[in-house]
């Protein structure tokens, strides 16, 4: 039982933030979500529960918390303004996402997860797909402003595409994403979104 | 203990089939393919584990072969030789599968499964994927004999193309796969496929 003055309550330390993210990384690999529990993280973290607590309402807030701050900014490609090249980075980004070790065991189980659990499902749009699909859809928005895409290009669609040929790829069948077909993808792409310049290839 | 003669062994009872087929779905829905024990099936289907064990070798066996059965013949769509029509028709009974009430628990929950055992990963290849991607593939080269694809088309993209958007949208983002979106699917695929003819609608 913490026994410290309120005073300290309010300094959270980066280095035990580290471990407990480590620690919820961990436990999701091996456990999975539905039986990851705040005890265990905080037994692997070396800290205890109320250090959990200070920085998180709960599980769900402590895991998409997690995944989000790593999730989120890997859909942030850097823009070069060349769509082929921009669609080639968000698909390199999307399959090194889903290849990183702990994420190729923890996504799959975190959508199954969302299927038993309704509030989780929402948690997970919230938190990683909106802000995600946000980094796509700003791409997307300036090809179409410079021509480069149909004006009246299905965003929806637009943002779809590579994500899901990435994930069925490697996350459904188990297949490599290697860069031959991550060109493949993005060409793919290109032509269903009737892009006007579909390979500018150096 | 079974105490039956040896004669009655090799009799499988339909009935007792369909009642362990719809224990085997029940508890996979419930618990999912990690916690499934062959006791808990038998116990929901009123009957024994050999009678499970007259069936199927273990439990991987088990759970594929109730799988595939229902899973693999609603791959098989009519084909009508119009390729519109055909992708169309895959597209539907591609998001029919994943909307039925078993599987969209089931089949999210077995693909994270199939993460944690590489010998699962496998089973579902060759008992399910393999025989459903079969169907696809036949109704395509069909089309590149006709001429309505290009012959340099890769197969394997088309097979995934329809298959992956659904997926996508239905299990990972539990978007609803209605009958415009189907439409529009197949028109998505039809011009990233280069087909000849993309748009046959009556």
């Amino acid at each position: 039982m913490p026994t410290h003055p309120p005073s300290g309550a309010a300094v959270l330390q980066p280095e035990v933030t580290a471990s407990i993210v480590a620690a919820v990384l961990a436990e999701l690999v091996e456990r999975g979500y539905g039986r990851l529990a705040m005890e265990a993280v905080a037994k692997r973290a070396g800290t205890s529960k109320s250090a959990l607590y200070r920085r998180w309402s709960g599980k769900q807030e402590m895991v998409l918390a997690v995944l989000a701050d790593i999730s989120v900014p890997m859909a942030d490609v850097v823009e070069t303004g060349d769509l082929r090249r921009d669609m080639r980075a968000a698909a390199e980004s999307m399959a090194a996402w889903l290849a990183a070790e702990p994420y190729a065991k923890i996504i799959p189980d975190l959508i199954a997860e969302a299927h038993r659990t309704p509030a989780l499902a929402e948690a997970i749009a919230v938190s990683i797909a909106k802000p995600r699909r946000a980094h796509l859809r700003s791409l997307l928005t300036r090809a179409i402003d410079r021509g480069d895409l149909p004006a009246d290009t299905d965003l929806e669609m637009a943002q779809d595409l590579v994500a899901a040929l990435i994930y069925w790829r490697t996350v459904v069948r188990q297949a490599p994403a290697e860069p031959h077909y991550l060109d493949h993808v993005t060409d793919t792409a290109l032509r269903a979104l009737r892009a006007t310049r579909t390979d500018t290839r150096a």
